[in-house]
């Protein structure tokens, strides 16, 4: 083990460069290693004496061994993430590794560097749909078995949260989204709003919201970010776009 | 209304100055106007055509009208929030205001400017915690009734959400917490773990771990985040501090 070795976990935000916390910058810049998705490496800048890591989807808990053992070799490594690595992202995949590899790895200098995270930035640029009790779902089931899945939707809409979707739907799984569709329409039973907000903060970008008994799901792809509202979620109509948002209040009180 | 005027209602994160995204400090450096509460607005840089707008606790609706009357007027208006300001902060506020306003204020020009939210900071100084589906729900009963809080509370253990509480203590509501963390102690009835994160990423941080059947309404207090374990959430111990995280799993598939 090495002393001057270190992993950050790090968060870089939906895709905008200026949604990058400089904390996150800082560590880029002290950087010997970068490992990630293709994608994500894909927008570190190269420069003199970086390496860079970038693999493919699926293969998580190989990169997270990587990075341990860089690390623990002294290297200075930057594990990075799209937008928070705490929400459904690499830093949990890290601490499995760590978990369940070399004792001497729990020496190691780790730090996780939280990003904005997709429901957040989704959520901003559409308005504050999120501005009441709400709950995230990853609605891949690679890691969890379907009927888990939709037990979390009934008891997400019996509570009245709204609910942010990650990876709502993928080309091995085109099914599962249309599934949970199915399900939300008859748990909630309303025409509340539903934000589909694909590539949020690139030149891709594309917001749309549809009342959840109009919503299909082709309306979502694998960069798209997926928010149905509460019962009490609003649209305030206007000429430059409408902007969606919670209100803070709830039923039983004064607003 | 004048059309130079602009409304950015921005999130300054958890308090350290490293985390506050570039969009943040640009609006920042071209606004005329800061709103805010007291201490977020005290974290504002005075400087010369910058007039700085403190107001108090509860005051969100005057403080958002405010902000809509000034950017109408043409002023460069950036309301700020700690933390990310979708997140129970002033975005849905400013949307209340606007939905019950003068109609001319539907063609200002309003962004929201998404920033580190207090329970992304806290997990990440933890680990992981959220790193499998959870919730977010402020414990403030100010603007909704206690049954329904009791309600989520309850659905959130059923569903086995990891549960991220916003607010859970302040000093004219020291009641809540406590019977909070009693429907929480009977609905989960485990020693799953719980964090006390308080002040996160600033001189004063401490964070505290403790089993759920230990956890005290005295540990929190209103500046600490609250995140309680799902049954899957696990401590890692090291020398330099125990690592908190939840799996990517759930039971029922492969690692």
């Amino acid at each position: 083990m090495n002393a001057t070795g270190w992993l950050a976990i790090a968060g870089l935000g939906p895709g905008n460069e200026a949604l990058i916390t400089p904390e996150v910058s800082a560590a880029l810049a002290e950087a010997s290693d970068v490992i990630g998705y293709i994608p994500y490496v894909a927008r570190i800048a190269p420069r003199e004496g970086l390496v860079l890591h970038p693999s493919d989807n699926r293969v998580e808990l190989d990169r997270a061994t990587l990075a341990l053992d860089l690390a623990a070799r002294g290297h200075k490594v930057v594990v990075v993430s799209s937008g928070d690595p705490g929400v459904f992202a690499m830093a949990a995949a890290v601490f499995e590794a760590l978990e369940a590899g070399n004792p001497a790895w729990r020496d190691l200098d780790i730090r996780v560097l939280p990003g904005i995270t997709a429901m957040l930035a989704a959520s901003a640029r559409a308005g504050a749909p999120l501005g009441h009790d709400f709950c995230a779902i990853n609605l891949s089931d690679n890691l969890k078995p379907w009927p888990l899945i939709e037990k979390r939707l009934r008891l997400a809409a019996e509570a009245d949260f709204a609910m942010a979707f990650y990876n709502p739907r993928s080309k091995s799984r085109p099914e599962g989204f249309a599934r949970a569709l199915a399900v939300l329409k008859e748990a909630c039973g309303d025409a509340r709003p539903v934000l589909f907000a694909r590539a949020v903060s690139t030149p891709e970008e594309e917001l749309r919201i549809v009342p959840l008994d109009k919503a299909e799901p082709e309306m979502a792809d694998m960069r798209t970010m997926v928010i149905v509202g509460s019962s009490r979620t609003r649209i305030i109509e206007r000429q430059n776009g409408p902007l969606l948002y919670t209100p803070r209040s709830a039923p039983g009180t004064l607003p």
